[in-house]
């Protein structure tokens, strides 16, 4: 029977090579294809049709901040990972749908964020999916101590997965706050999302630790 | 003449690296591509816009969970290759070339679906390329087998490449099923395929086995 | 003296391993960016907005299969490389750039393939992006025998670098019959790009060794 | 304490490989999504069409060669990383934000090349993100040396990271220049901003020394 369960368990795993090359491919070209979205006026003033784009490099800035935040957290997880099984992967496509899919609210919401109408919609959908990607990760994270796939007493960036962990309570709180205020004030939440993933792209534990350094 | 052999033998046969990694390059744009042609009406309330776009939703996550599929067999196998030969590479492009293709005929069945004359022929052809799709990752399976190129008691996943043989049959029937059905109705189809792209993300035996090993 | 050039020499290799995913990147997303030009007309029956795209289809074709034949002799060299140095790098930027602009004068035939005064013009542009890659390979080649970068006796695979060079006199003088015909018989042109396109994908010396292996 | 500060040390460093990946994925994307934006006017003579659309070309050539001078000195610093930490991965990500919108004020400057009250500003935008990416490269190589993140004689390619260093003044200097030549002749900046991004590309250094090795 050990035998037998030998087997089982050696057929459910399979390397995280190309794991982490087709998630670097779908982070990478969500991260870039932003910019397809980046457009200006067609008449007016040229200073003044750059400056009227702000809500496009607003939105831009923030999809670009928290898929990059994404990206930080999700390479610290697979640097530990000794190896994935069939469930990781899928949880894993899963998450990369919702990064993937980022690009078209972004899009939205830039579009919609001087329509009054439209943009408080747009906003909560754009948070919903800011919200997706970040419990995603905490899935994945989940999963992978659940299942006993990282390394023990690993080399990899411990401190990057546990503020994973450490930070999914005040990320939820805020994107729930970010989502409720949007319904009133559009433009605010888009700000909140922003310093959200400001907080979770700067690398406060690093600052700390190289102030104490010179110190 | 054994020397001969041996030597056309090693003129054969090429490292896997760069086949994984265009592919995977491949595979990660095609899914990540399906966003640019996620849209919403111009004009309208915002929640009737977002709610009226529900086809584009639709043919998104079908193609999304249909190249995700692919290249979960198509990792499985790689993964057991220990060698690539001139043939496999061009079988390899040629699914590239639709699984690169899919876009085109997901943005015809999200644009058409609520166009009657024009749907059944874009369900059709869209069916017909994710058919492709799965025929075309059955013969590089078959050609690496009549080749010789997996591992011997590979360590990769067997069981993932088994049940793309296994699953060949229900899938093509599956597939053709769908495609008469959308002559009829359309919409029918598109969410047949649905069916089966979860059909194939789902790792059922790897839930059966949870579920065997909870109890 | 030799000391110093010794160092000189250190100095000016690097390893492949970038050169590799840079340039898989760039012929993957260019090889994928292909089908957002794919594109049929707004009104009429579908039947007839599908096959009256016919231009647009085999368009793709020819770049795809030109772009995938140039992907397989760039894996071809690479897998023999044992180092880069600064000018493969810089000649292999090259290479790229015309590989990563050949979806301009693809959408340009397609769209013109119905106008006559416009596609001779662009075949002919077509036509020299097209010879520019394979010429481009041809010298990447020749640069790499020159400097002394493949291994000696090298495992990967020669026939298909062998066939790089054997085959650029044929190549050469196909595509300046291809163009030539182009400004007189546009649509000609764009057929005889697709069979220089097929011959450079299809592996003949395979086939033969497949058929006589057999036999 | 020592200890303490190993265990310190040891959280803090992640391996370079999915730095090297996802930054060559952006590099690869941004480079060839450029080509999105070449465009020629609808009507006309097939010949005018193609020939007055040489701002796009210029643009396309300068924004392709100073990416790909990114990537050269990119990949020439990291293969010199034995190990990457938290604020390299974040300054790279900043990097990136430059090297992914590139696209955008490069598709402004080509539309804007013939409209005189609009093209000033455009091409002030494009100075300011061409120096930006050459200055984050700087400050990544700072970094590097700054928290000994190199290998101590390592084989790397010196050369071209010390050309990042010792070009850094002219290189300022120059892009300064330009942008202020651009407030009253926008399209000499544009070619001045070609003539930095061919110096950044060819490698003088090579050059000179293959011509004293054949002398």
């Amino acid at each position: 029977m050990a035998g037998e369960e030998h087997v089982d368990e050696s057929r459910r795993f399979v390397g995280t090579t190309r794991l982490e090359a087709f998630s670097d491919g779908v982070f990478a070209i969500a991260i870039t294809l932003l910019v397809l979205d980046l457009a200006i006026r067609d008449s007016g003033p040229a200073l003044d049709r750059v400056a009227d784009a702000w809500p496009f490099y607003l939105a831009y800035v923030v999809s670009f901040l928290t898929i990059g935040a994404a990206w930080l957290a999700h390479t610290a997880m697979t640097d530990r990972l000794t190896k994935a099984d069939l469930g990781l992967l899928r949880l894993n496509l899963l998450l990369l749908l919702f990064v993937a899919v980022l690009p078209f609210p972004t899009r939205l919401v830039a579009e919609g964020l001087d329509d009054v109408s439209g943009e408080r919609v747009f906003v909560a959908m754009y948070g919903i999916v800011l919200l997706a990607i970040r419990v995603l990760l905490y899935a994945l994270d989940t999963y992978a101590r659940w299942e006993h796939l990282y390394a023990r007493g690993s080399v990899g960036d411990v401190e990057e997965t546990e503020s994973v962990r450490r930070g999914i309570l005040p990320v939820l709180v805020g994107y729930g706050v970010a989502i409720l205020v949007g319904l009133v004030l559009p433009a605010v939440a888009v700000g909140l999302y922003c310093a959200i993933a400001v907080f979770l792209v700067v690398p406060f534990g690093e600052l700390r630790r190289l102030f104490l350094r010179r110190t």
